[in-house]
């Protein structure tokens, strides 16, 4: 009977850092370009009218992860969270099953890590101001791995003031309003993605924006227009051109695969970033099965280092 | 933090009888027919050239499970199963968590009750003697099965004679040569599907053949002009006409889609069964991700009235 380690909300929360997450994330998009690391598309399982179910594979590194994670947009109502799952971590040498590590923890970090990547190498090289446009647990985590990479102070916008207070006196930021928010060098938006939050209007040349609340079809942060007269990037095509920011863009024929850089090839340098300091840039993470991959082995990483201790099931 | 059960192998082998698993494998065939249980594709993960892993989801009866399972055939040379992994199981109406099941025992148990659902609906009304060929974990649960459907006595053909010796002990049935297992009335072959084990002279008027060792591509257990001479049927025409024994008589244009008929179909009355007493009937097991959540429910039932207890683990 395989014993597999677990890693529940609080260790990984302890065991890793914004900065741990942030280098891990960058890391594996460059072996993802390389080829090195896999990832076949994910899966959805419907469970209308409530939400739906999405089954995550990737491999890297030595090992292979499956995420069982969901999406379940009225949740809250009922005291439960949007996203709820496991991630189920094997050996790619012999498939032994090694870990099970809680998916609530792992998937804001991993998406905190991509805002703070994309910045790195999409904003201009002086950026320094962050505004947060949607401050839950994504938002939260992205404005922490934002200040991790040294940027700030930044701008707390959210429909909930508490929430927005709350978080920027955590980071010693301010709480704003969208304007606000929208008006600093590097713009976050981590909304549910059912209104815009971003109109042509609020495009100014030099701004970055990342977008990461758009995860599914039929959501989306900004307006098509806006998508259309920035400079385009996206963690994957397929995905995003499908259920993420430019999903919209592309279904009004705005936007083709041609005017869109994938965040990996920019990394490795294979394609190029920003075209100058007054451009606008916009990524679009519609979130990768990688970059919950990039995690787990910093976890098994620090676990087999003794940085972190886990617990243990026997199945 | 969510509290999931743990049933591992011991409990999942003492929760439910093979009786119980028949019962629950057919009513998961007939709700998935009647559409009111789903399963999305399943995705395979390569991990070349050791074995590849497998992400099944299915939906039904409140629950959503992802049976996340390897295939590593060179495995048991190190001393290790060729199946690991383990499967999720949560509440498809608010996406929580509920369990967390060894894959292994789960995998055997309802590949072994197709065998026998296979046998009620598709051999002779009278057919009595079982032949199993491949008396590994997964032959010994379809002999297991088949005998709890009332099947018998049988005939146990392995290459390696113990194997068959054993499981013919366990029936009080008799171990014998390929020819003799090929004289039964219900043969059900479980083998590795490397070579084929039955060929076009060892069909007779009357035969039932269940095919449950071809469940990836480049697997058969019989010769394709054996299969072509049979009156076909399988689990699923996408999986057995794409990675199943079906896969090579389809390749070679000796068989198309009209001339299949799914199981699902013929138990809800909505396609025929066998044409007469002395038809050939072939039955292509790919394995279903709805059978894993048959069983899982027979589990959940169980566990509910109390009749088995769970470990738990916190995420």
């Amino acid at each position: 009977m395989p014993e597999l380690s677990v890693f529940d909300q609080e260790t990984v929360l302890n065991a890793i850092s914004p900065g741990d997450a942030i280098e891990h994330v960058r890391e594996g998009f460059v072996e993802y370009a390389g080829g090195d690391w896999v990832m076949p598309p994910k899966v959805y399982l419907d469970a209308h009218p409530n939400g739906d179910f999405r089954a995550m594979p990737a491999k890297g590194a030595g090992l292979a992860i499956l995420k069982w994670v969901t999406s379940f947009p009225r949740n809250p109502v009922a005291g439960l969270p949007v996203v709820m799952g496991m991630i189920c971590v094997s050996s790619a040498v012999d498939g032994e099953p090694l870990a099970l590590v809680d998916v609530r923890s792992v998937t804001a970090m991993r998406t905190g890590a991509i805002a703070a990547v994309a910045a790195q190498e999409l904003a201009r090289e002086d950026a320094e101001t962050v505004g947060i446009l949607g401050c839950g647990l994504h938002g939260a985590w992205a404005a922490r791995c934002l200040a991790a990479a040294e940027y700030g102070p930044g701008v707390c916008f959210d429909p909930d003031p508490e929430a927005a207070g709350r978080l920027a006196g955590e980071l010693g930021w301010e709480a704003g309003s969208r304007e606000d928010a929208l008006a600093c060098d590097v713009v976050t938006c981590v909304t549910p993605g059912s209104e815009p939050v971003v109109f042509e209007r609020d495009l100014r040349p030099g701004l970055h924006l990342s977008m990461l609340g758009a995860d599914g079809p039929g959501k989306a942060e900004a307006q098509v227009e806006a998508v259309a007269r920035t400079e385009l990037f996206c963690d994957e095509w397929e995905q995003a051109s499908h259920g993420g920011e430019l999903t919209g863009a592309v279904a009004a024929g705005l936007v083709s695969r041609a005017d869109v850089r994938e965040l990996g090839d920019v990394l490795t340098g294979a394609a190029p970033g920003r075209s100058g300091p007054d451009a606008v840039t916009l990524f679009d993470s519609t979130g990768l099965a990688i970059q919950d991959l990039a995690i787990c082995l910093a976890l098994l990483s620090a676990h087999r280092a003794s940085r972190v201790s886990a617990g243990t099931v026997k199945l």
